[in-house]
């Protein structure tokens, strides 16, 4: 492919060709010797336009194939990933203290999360190499949307969750007709027995900081917010991290959009973690490796003690200029309610934490009111009910009886005013 | 506005200016007096065209503005409700014995049923007319995306679901800021309720057969899949159903582009209901008038024992030289699993109530292997997690162990052949 030049390592630099099998640099092991994917910045320049994508009238992830390391006329998963929609929210803005915020919800994949991005991509080249069988562990999201994208080409998958994955993912790779282990341990434990799997059975490896393609598929949500917003730039973008590969891929949207031209400036990139998992914002503020951390979060999905992308998500962080924060599982389930109430949109614990973040963010002054923001939510609180129903409580129950339901109404404060 | 004529009884063909506050036909009362909109084909053949379609980037339902009953310069809820991806799915074809299947997957809407179609021109019609506050009865779908498209706006809303409304759907209404009143009963006791509460305190009323507006909305599900499939009209639809509304809506979406000129032929319509609650499908077959049913099946959303707009769905169906068919909870479950295995597709029970039935159409021969069918995945599966799992089981679990991996996936057929 013309318009990818190599595979780079980000730690030492060296390059490899995109070659099937290739996953991580071989001088600095699979752990830091993670790879990135490197285009042909001046080929893309030349050959797409602004132009090209008005023009262009598929709305996927595939639309921005020129930035993409898939082979054009190569099989593709089914399922309409991405495109997804980018709300002005000026009721939620205001209530927050800006002017302009944008939210980006990503809960609207076909398998309701932004990992539909990266998993497309991962399904395309897998289907390319004619792998019969991929695999990968994930805290849920991953998982699921891996499930998704090969059942559509009919790809076998054999999948690891922790043990405490929320039912609405596990019920979403059974019905997807995955191979699914369940690991009863943490999400590290079901990292390592994946990659023991992967290298005994030689499996496709989906796993997502391993993999140096799945980043790729990630970025386009930063593209197509771009496009979006008519190729203005905003002053922040803000993304909930866990493992880390969402804010890489992030910034690595803006910056391959900057290096073939379409943008003339990069925005600030804020990472928002739990408080009760935050080994990367405590290594960007102390300035020290990242050291594991517990996992004690209802956010699952960004409950990952040992990042597999850590450096990437610290590395983007710190060229963008911004900054990391951690919010509370109370702060959470406040923004999974204030985002519900005020937009209408519905977003898993791990998909609001980006927004709970924000709202700290502007109430300290890191982001000044006057700043653009666009901020992820990055998967559909359908995915955990449970978690939903605590931020927001239950519904009040009233016999068949109209009585009884006058009683009801009357005394709701504000309804009947 | 110019291309809505008045609103006209079905059944005495009594006329009435489309006006706020009307509901249903005076003369014959509010059960069976239902009101249909109609419109003025020859000012929409005269000012839109395909072209007109063509050249327009508004990928929503708001697209169809020329066939809806709002005002193009008035309030619309924020959510992208529409252009859903309709999916050409060949291994599932195969399977169930036709050439050329699509799959309509509604449950990709922003409250991840068809339902926002219909709520959210009920909302832009309350917003048009000020109203504070809208109210409806639903078993979960039409009640959450009610929810979700008023929050957009900030209308308030009070909501009537039946005890037995599924978790996904009862979070999605808290999360949104929703008034929710469970009722202890049926379907028809919360549908009760809510015609007396809005009686009494003035309510803009969301009651999908009562308000003329909501078939309007589901209609442009129709729409979208002719202009979808290029303006071809495929030989049958299909579509699940409880209170008739849907299917009374698909049927129309393709009555007003054949009178606006945009097809030139009419498909049949297949209605499918569950065996424990099929009054629509006896009142069809039986040519008796509709008679009250239990409410006996798992597919929450088409439990209607009593359907308000039992008289539409019939009429859709016979005008189309249709069928009505019942699929067991069984069928229904195997549907779950066929979709989501072939096709990457994660429907609710009722939402794959339509498959079920189209199988069992194309089995007795009812549609032909040759004819070109669309059926519609009506709502996600992430809203039913608790079927899902009964559909499709629960995952293997595995000590943090690769000697207990190993002989785990050993063991599963297939896995490593």
């Amino acid at each position: 492919m013309k318009k990818v030049k190599h595979l780079q390592c980000i730690r030492c630099g060296k390059t490899y060709p995109a070659d099937p099998g290739t996953y991580t640099c071989t001088e600095c092991g699979a752990k830091a010797g993670i790879l990135d994917v490197v285009y042909d910045y001046d080929y893309i320049a030349k050959n797409y336009s602004k132009e090209y994508f008005a023009n262009n009238k598929e709305y996927s992830i595939w639309r921005y194939e020129p930035f993409l390391p898939t082979d054009p006329a190569g099989p593709k998963p089914k399922l309409r990933v991405g495109w997804s929609p980018l709300y002005k929210t000026d009721r939620l803005a205001e209530i927050i203290g800006l002017e302009t915020l944008y939210m980006k919800d990503d809960g609207q994949n076909p398998t309701a999360s932004l990992k539909d991005r990266a998993s497309a991509v991962a399904v395309a080249k897998a289907a390319e190499e004619k792998a019969p069988l991929i695999a990968c562990s994930s805290t849920g999201n991953a998982a699921s949307s891996l499930a998704g994208n090969a059942a559509s080409l009919g790809i076998k998958t054999c999948i690891f969750v922790p043990g405490r994955a929320p039912a609405g993912k596990v019920a979403q790779l059974r019905i997807f007709g995955a191979n699914v282990i369940s690991v009863q341990g943490s999400y590290s434990d079901a990292f390592k027995l994946s990659a023991a799997a992967i290298e005994k059975y030689g499996w496709y490896n989906r796993n997502a900081a391993i993999n140096p393609y799945l980043v790729e598929g990630k970025k386009t949500v930063t593209i197509e917010v771009c496009e979006q917003l008519n190729w203005e730039v905003p002053d922040w973008v803000v993304f909930s991290v866990g493992d880390g590969c969402t804010i890489a891929g992030a910034w690595k949207g803006f910056v391959d959009l900057y290096k073939a031209g379409f943008i003339n400036k990069l925005p600030k990139v804020a990472g928002v973690q739990a408080e009760g998992c935050a080994p990367i914002t405590k290594a960007f503020h102390s300035n020290q490796p990242l050291e594991p951390a517990e996992e004690n979060t209802l956010a699952d999905s960004i409950a990952v003690g040992v990042p597999r992308n850590g450096e990437k998500a610290l590395r983007a962080v710190r060229q963008s200029g911004g900054t990391y924060i951690n919010v509370s599982d109370e702060e959470i389930l406040a923004a999974m309610r204030l985002l519900g109430n005020t937009s209408g949109i519905f977003g898993e614990p791990a998909g609001v934490a980006g927004l709970a973040g924000l709202k700290k963010l502007v109430a300290e002054g890191i982001i000044d009111k006057k700043e653009t923001v666009v901020c992820a939510v990055t998967g559909n609180g359908l995915k955990d009910v449970n978690n939903a129903i605590k931020a927001a409580g239950e519904p009040i129950k009233v016999s068949p009886d109209v009585n009884e339901l006058w009683d009801v109404l009357e005394n709701i404060p504000g309804l009947l005013s």
